[in-house]
């Protein structure tokens, strides 16, 4: 990895190994990284302002007949702070490099189609940076805890997930998968302040509640998640999030990274330089 | 208009009046601020924060069934900083409450449809923030300079454009209109600098000289834009735009009075708190 702004390597850290245990994760921990958040916060801008380099770089690409993309898949519980890395982190980077999805309950539409259907409709365009808050793991998890289809269908799902992941890698789009992991009382806390601040109520949902109560079986499904889908091709980072500042500061890094990882220099000219000049003297100063 | 970070009434202050002269604009002015970059820059935060918590209540009605949204409209020729704006003044807000659309050259699906059938399909959800990177107005400005229709098409897209306007904020839409209007040389020494640097090859396309070899056809194009588009449901902005840092500023002051102008609160909890706060409770803390 290059040296950047934060000489953490998020990438390679982050990945769940092959003996990963989502139960024994520290979600109160902040690897890599020991100063504080007001620290943090300084890192976060310089990584930003690398990352929206970067990210020029990709989308010039991208009109030059460039075919590299890449996509941050965001998941974690209710609470785990997806909203603020939209807002923080993918908000650091020009909007019209950016294209963002979130996948809610799929509509009657949706429903008619292969659970993959509306995520192949999203896939970013050559040179963008996709961003899902939510994605096709939602069908390897609300619908696995909720058994919205039977056992043998989402059973099968981990496969065709790898291999449509696959896919979309070999089409030159780099896949970031990271999942905001948050302790059983962080969340707690986090709904109990959405209940406490008129700011936030819009922000509450109560079927919010109902999710929490099934808390097991959610870090079951998470944990199957891990184990089956971290590939070499697109492996997942697991990022302690009960500190929003620190997992910023990370989701930041790997995207930096991934960026980085295309080592893309500024295209060249497609047209005559001199010839163009001389072009547009003829149309006065 | 309520006093923000900039105490200036940009909404009437840039609105063309009845003798507006395109002709006579001084495109390096910086009506209503007498600092400089530096200042500016600094002003342009602050209004950003202040914008930036407005688009969250916008965001938060949206969800509880409001219906307004905002749309700004951006015009300009070549060079006169659309980009630009799209990454320092739309990138401030909430990723998550913007939707942005860059209107290029009509596709051959959409050259099969009425003008403003791509327009009406990329008009912002409720609760958003629309932005649009050239327009509709594009079918009055390059469609009329090079003749893509006859006259008698494109003269009748005026009165058009206003009822399909007065339609959409009608519906709950204020439509932001902005004009980056640069000098004849500005615009050559920006042409001339993407054709110096390397790292802004991939933003020159010969096509810009052809077009600024039609200026006086451009600005006469502009004139008529102005003079019979810039109603009172949706009046246009004229922005002197060679300081790009005043454009920027501009633009997002009339954003801000616009997002002042819907006036919201926190939308109202559409649950009971204290049923949720005992339910949040049986789940364990």
């Amino acid at each position: 990895m290059s040296d950047g702004p934060w000489a953490f390597d998020a990438w390679n850290e982050l990945r769940p190994g092959p003996r990963f245990s989502l139960a024994d994760l520290d979600t109160s921990a902040t690897p890599g990284f020991s100063g504080g958040s007001t620290k943090a916060g300084h890192l976060l801008a310089e990584i930003g302002e690398a990352t929206s380099d970067l990210q020029e770089r990709l989308y010039a690409h991208g009109r030059s007949g460039g075919t590299r993309s890449v996509l941050l898949v965001v998941q974690g519980m209710d609470t785990s702070g997806k909203g603020g890395i939209m807002r923080h982190v993918v908000g650091m980077v020009d909007p019209q490099g950016v294209e963002l999805h979130a996948f809610g309950v799929p509509t009657p539409e949706e429903r008619r189609h292969h659970y993959l259907w509306r995520i192949r409709r999203a896939l970013p365009l050559a040179g963008r940076i996709g961003v899902f808050d939510r994605s096709h793991y939602e069908d390897v998890l609300v619908v696995r805890v909720d058994r919205l289809v039977p056992p043998e269908e989402w059973e099968k799902r981990y496969d065709e997930i790898n291999a449509f992941e696959d896919e979309v890698v070999g089409g030159g789009t780099t896949i970031v998968k990271v999942a905001l992991m948050i302790s059983h009382h962080e969340q707690y806390k986090r709904l109990h302040q959405r209940l406490e601040r008129p700011d936030k109520y819009w922000k509450f949902n109560p079927d919010d509640v109902d999710s929490r109560a099934k808390w097991p079986a959610y870090q079951e499904a998470y944990q199957a998640v891990f184990e089956r889908t971290s590939t070499d091709v697109a492996p997942w980072h697991v990022i302690p999030a009960d500190e929003k500042w620190y997992a910023r500061l990370a989701v930041s890094q790997l995207l930096w990274q991934a960026l980085v990882g295309l080592d893309l220099d500024w295209p060249s000219a497609e047209f005559d330089v001199a010839e163009q000049l001389a072009r547009l003297e003829a149309t006065g100063t």
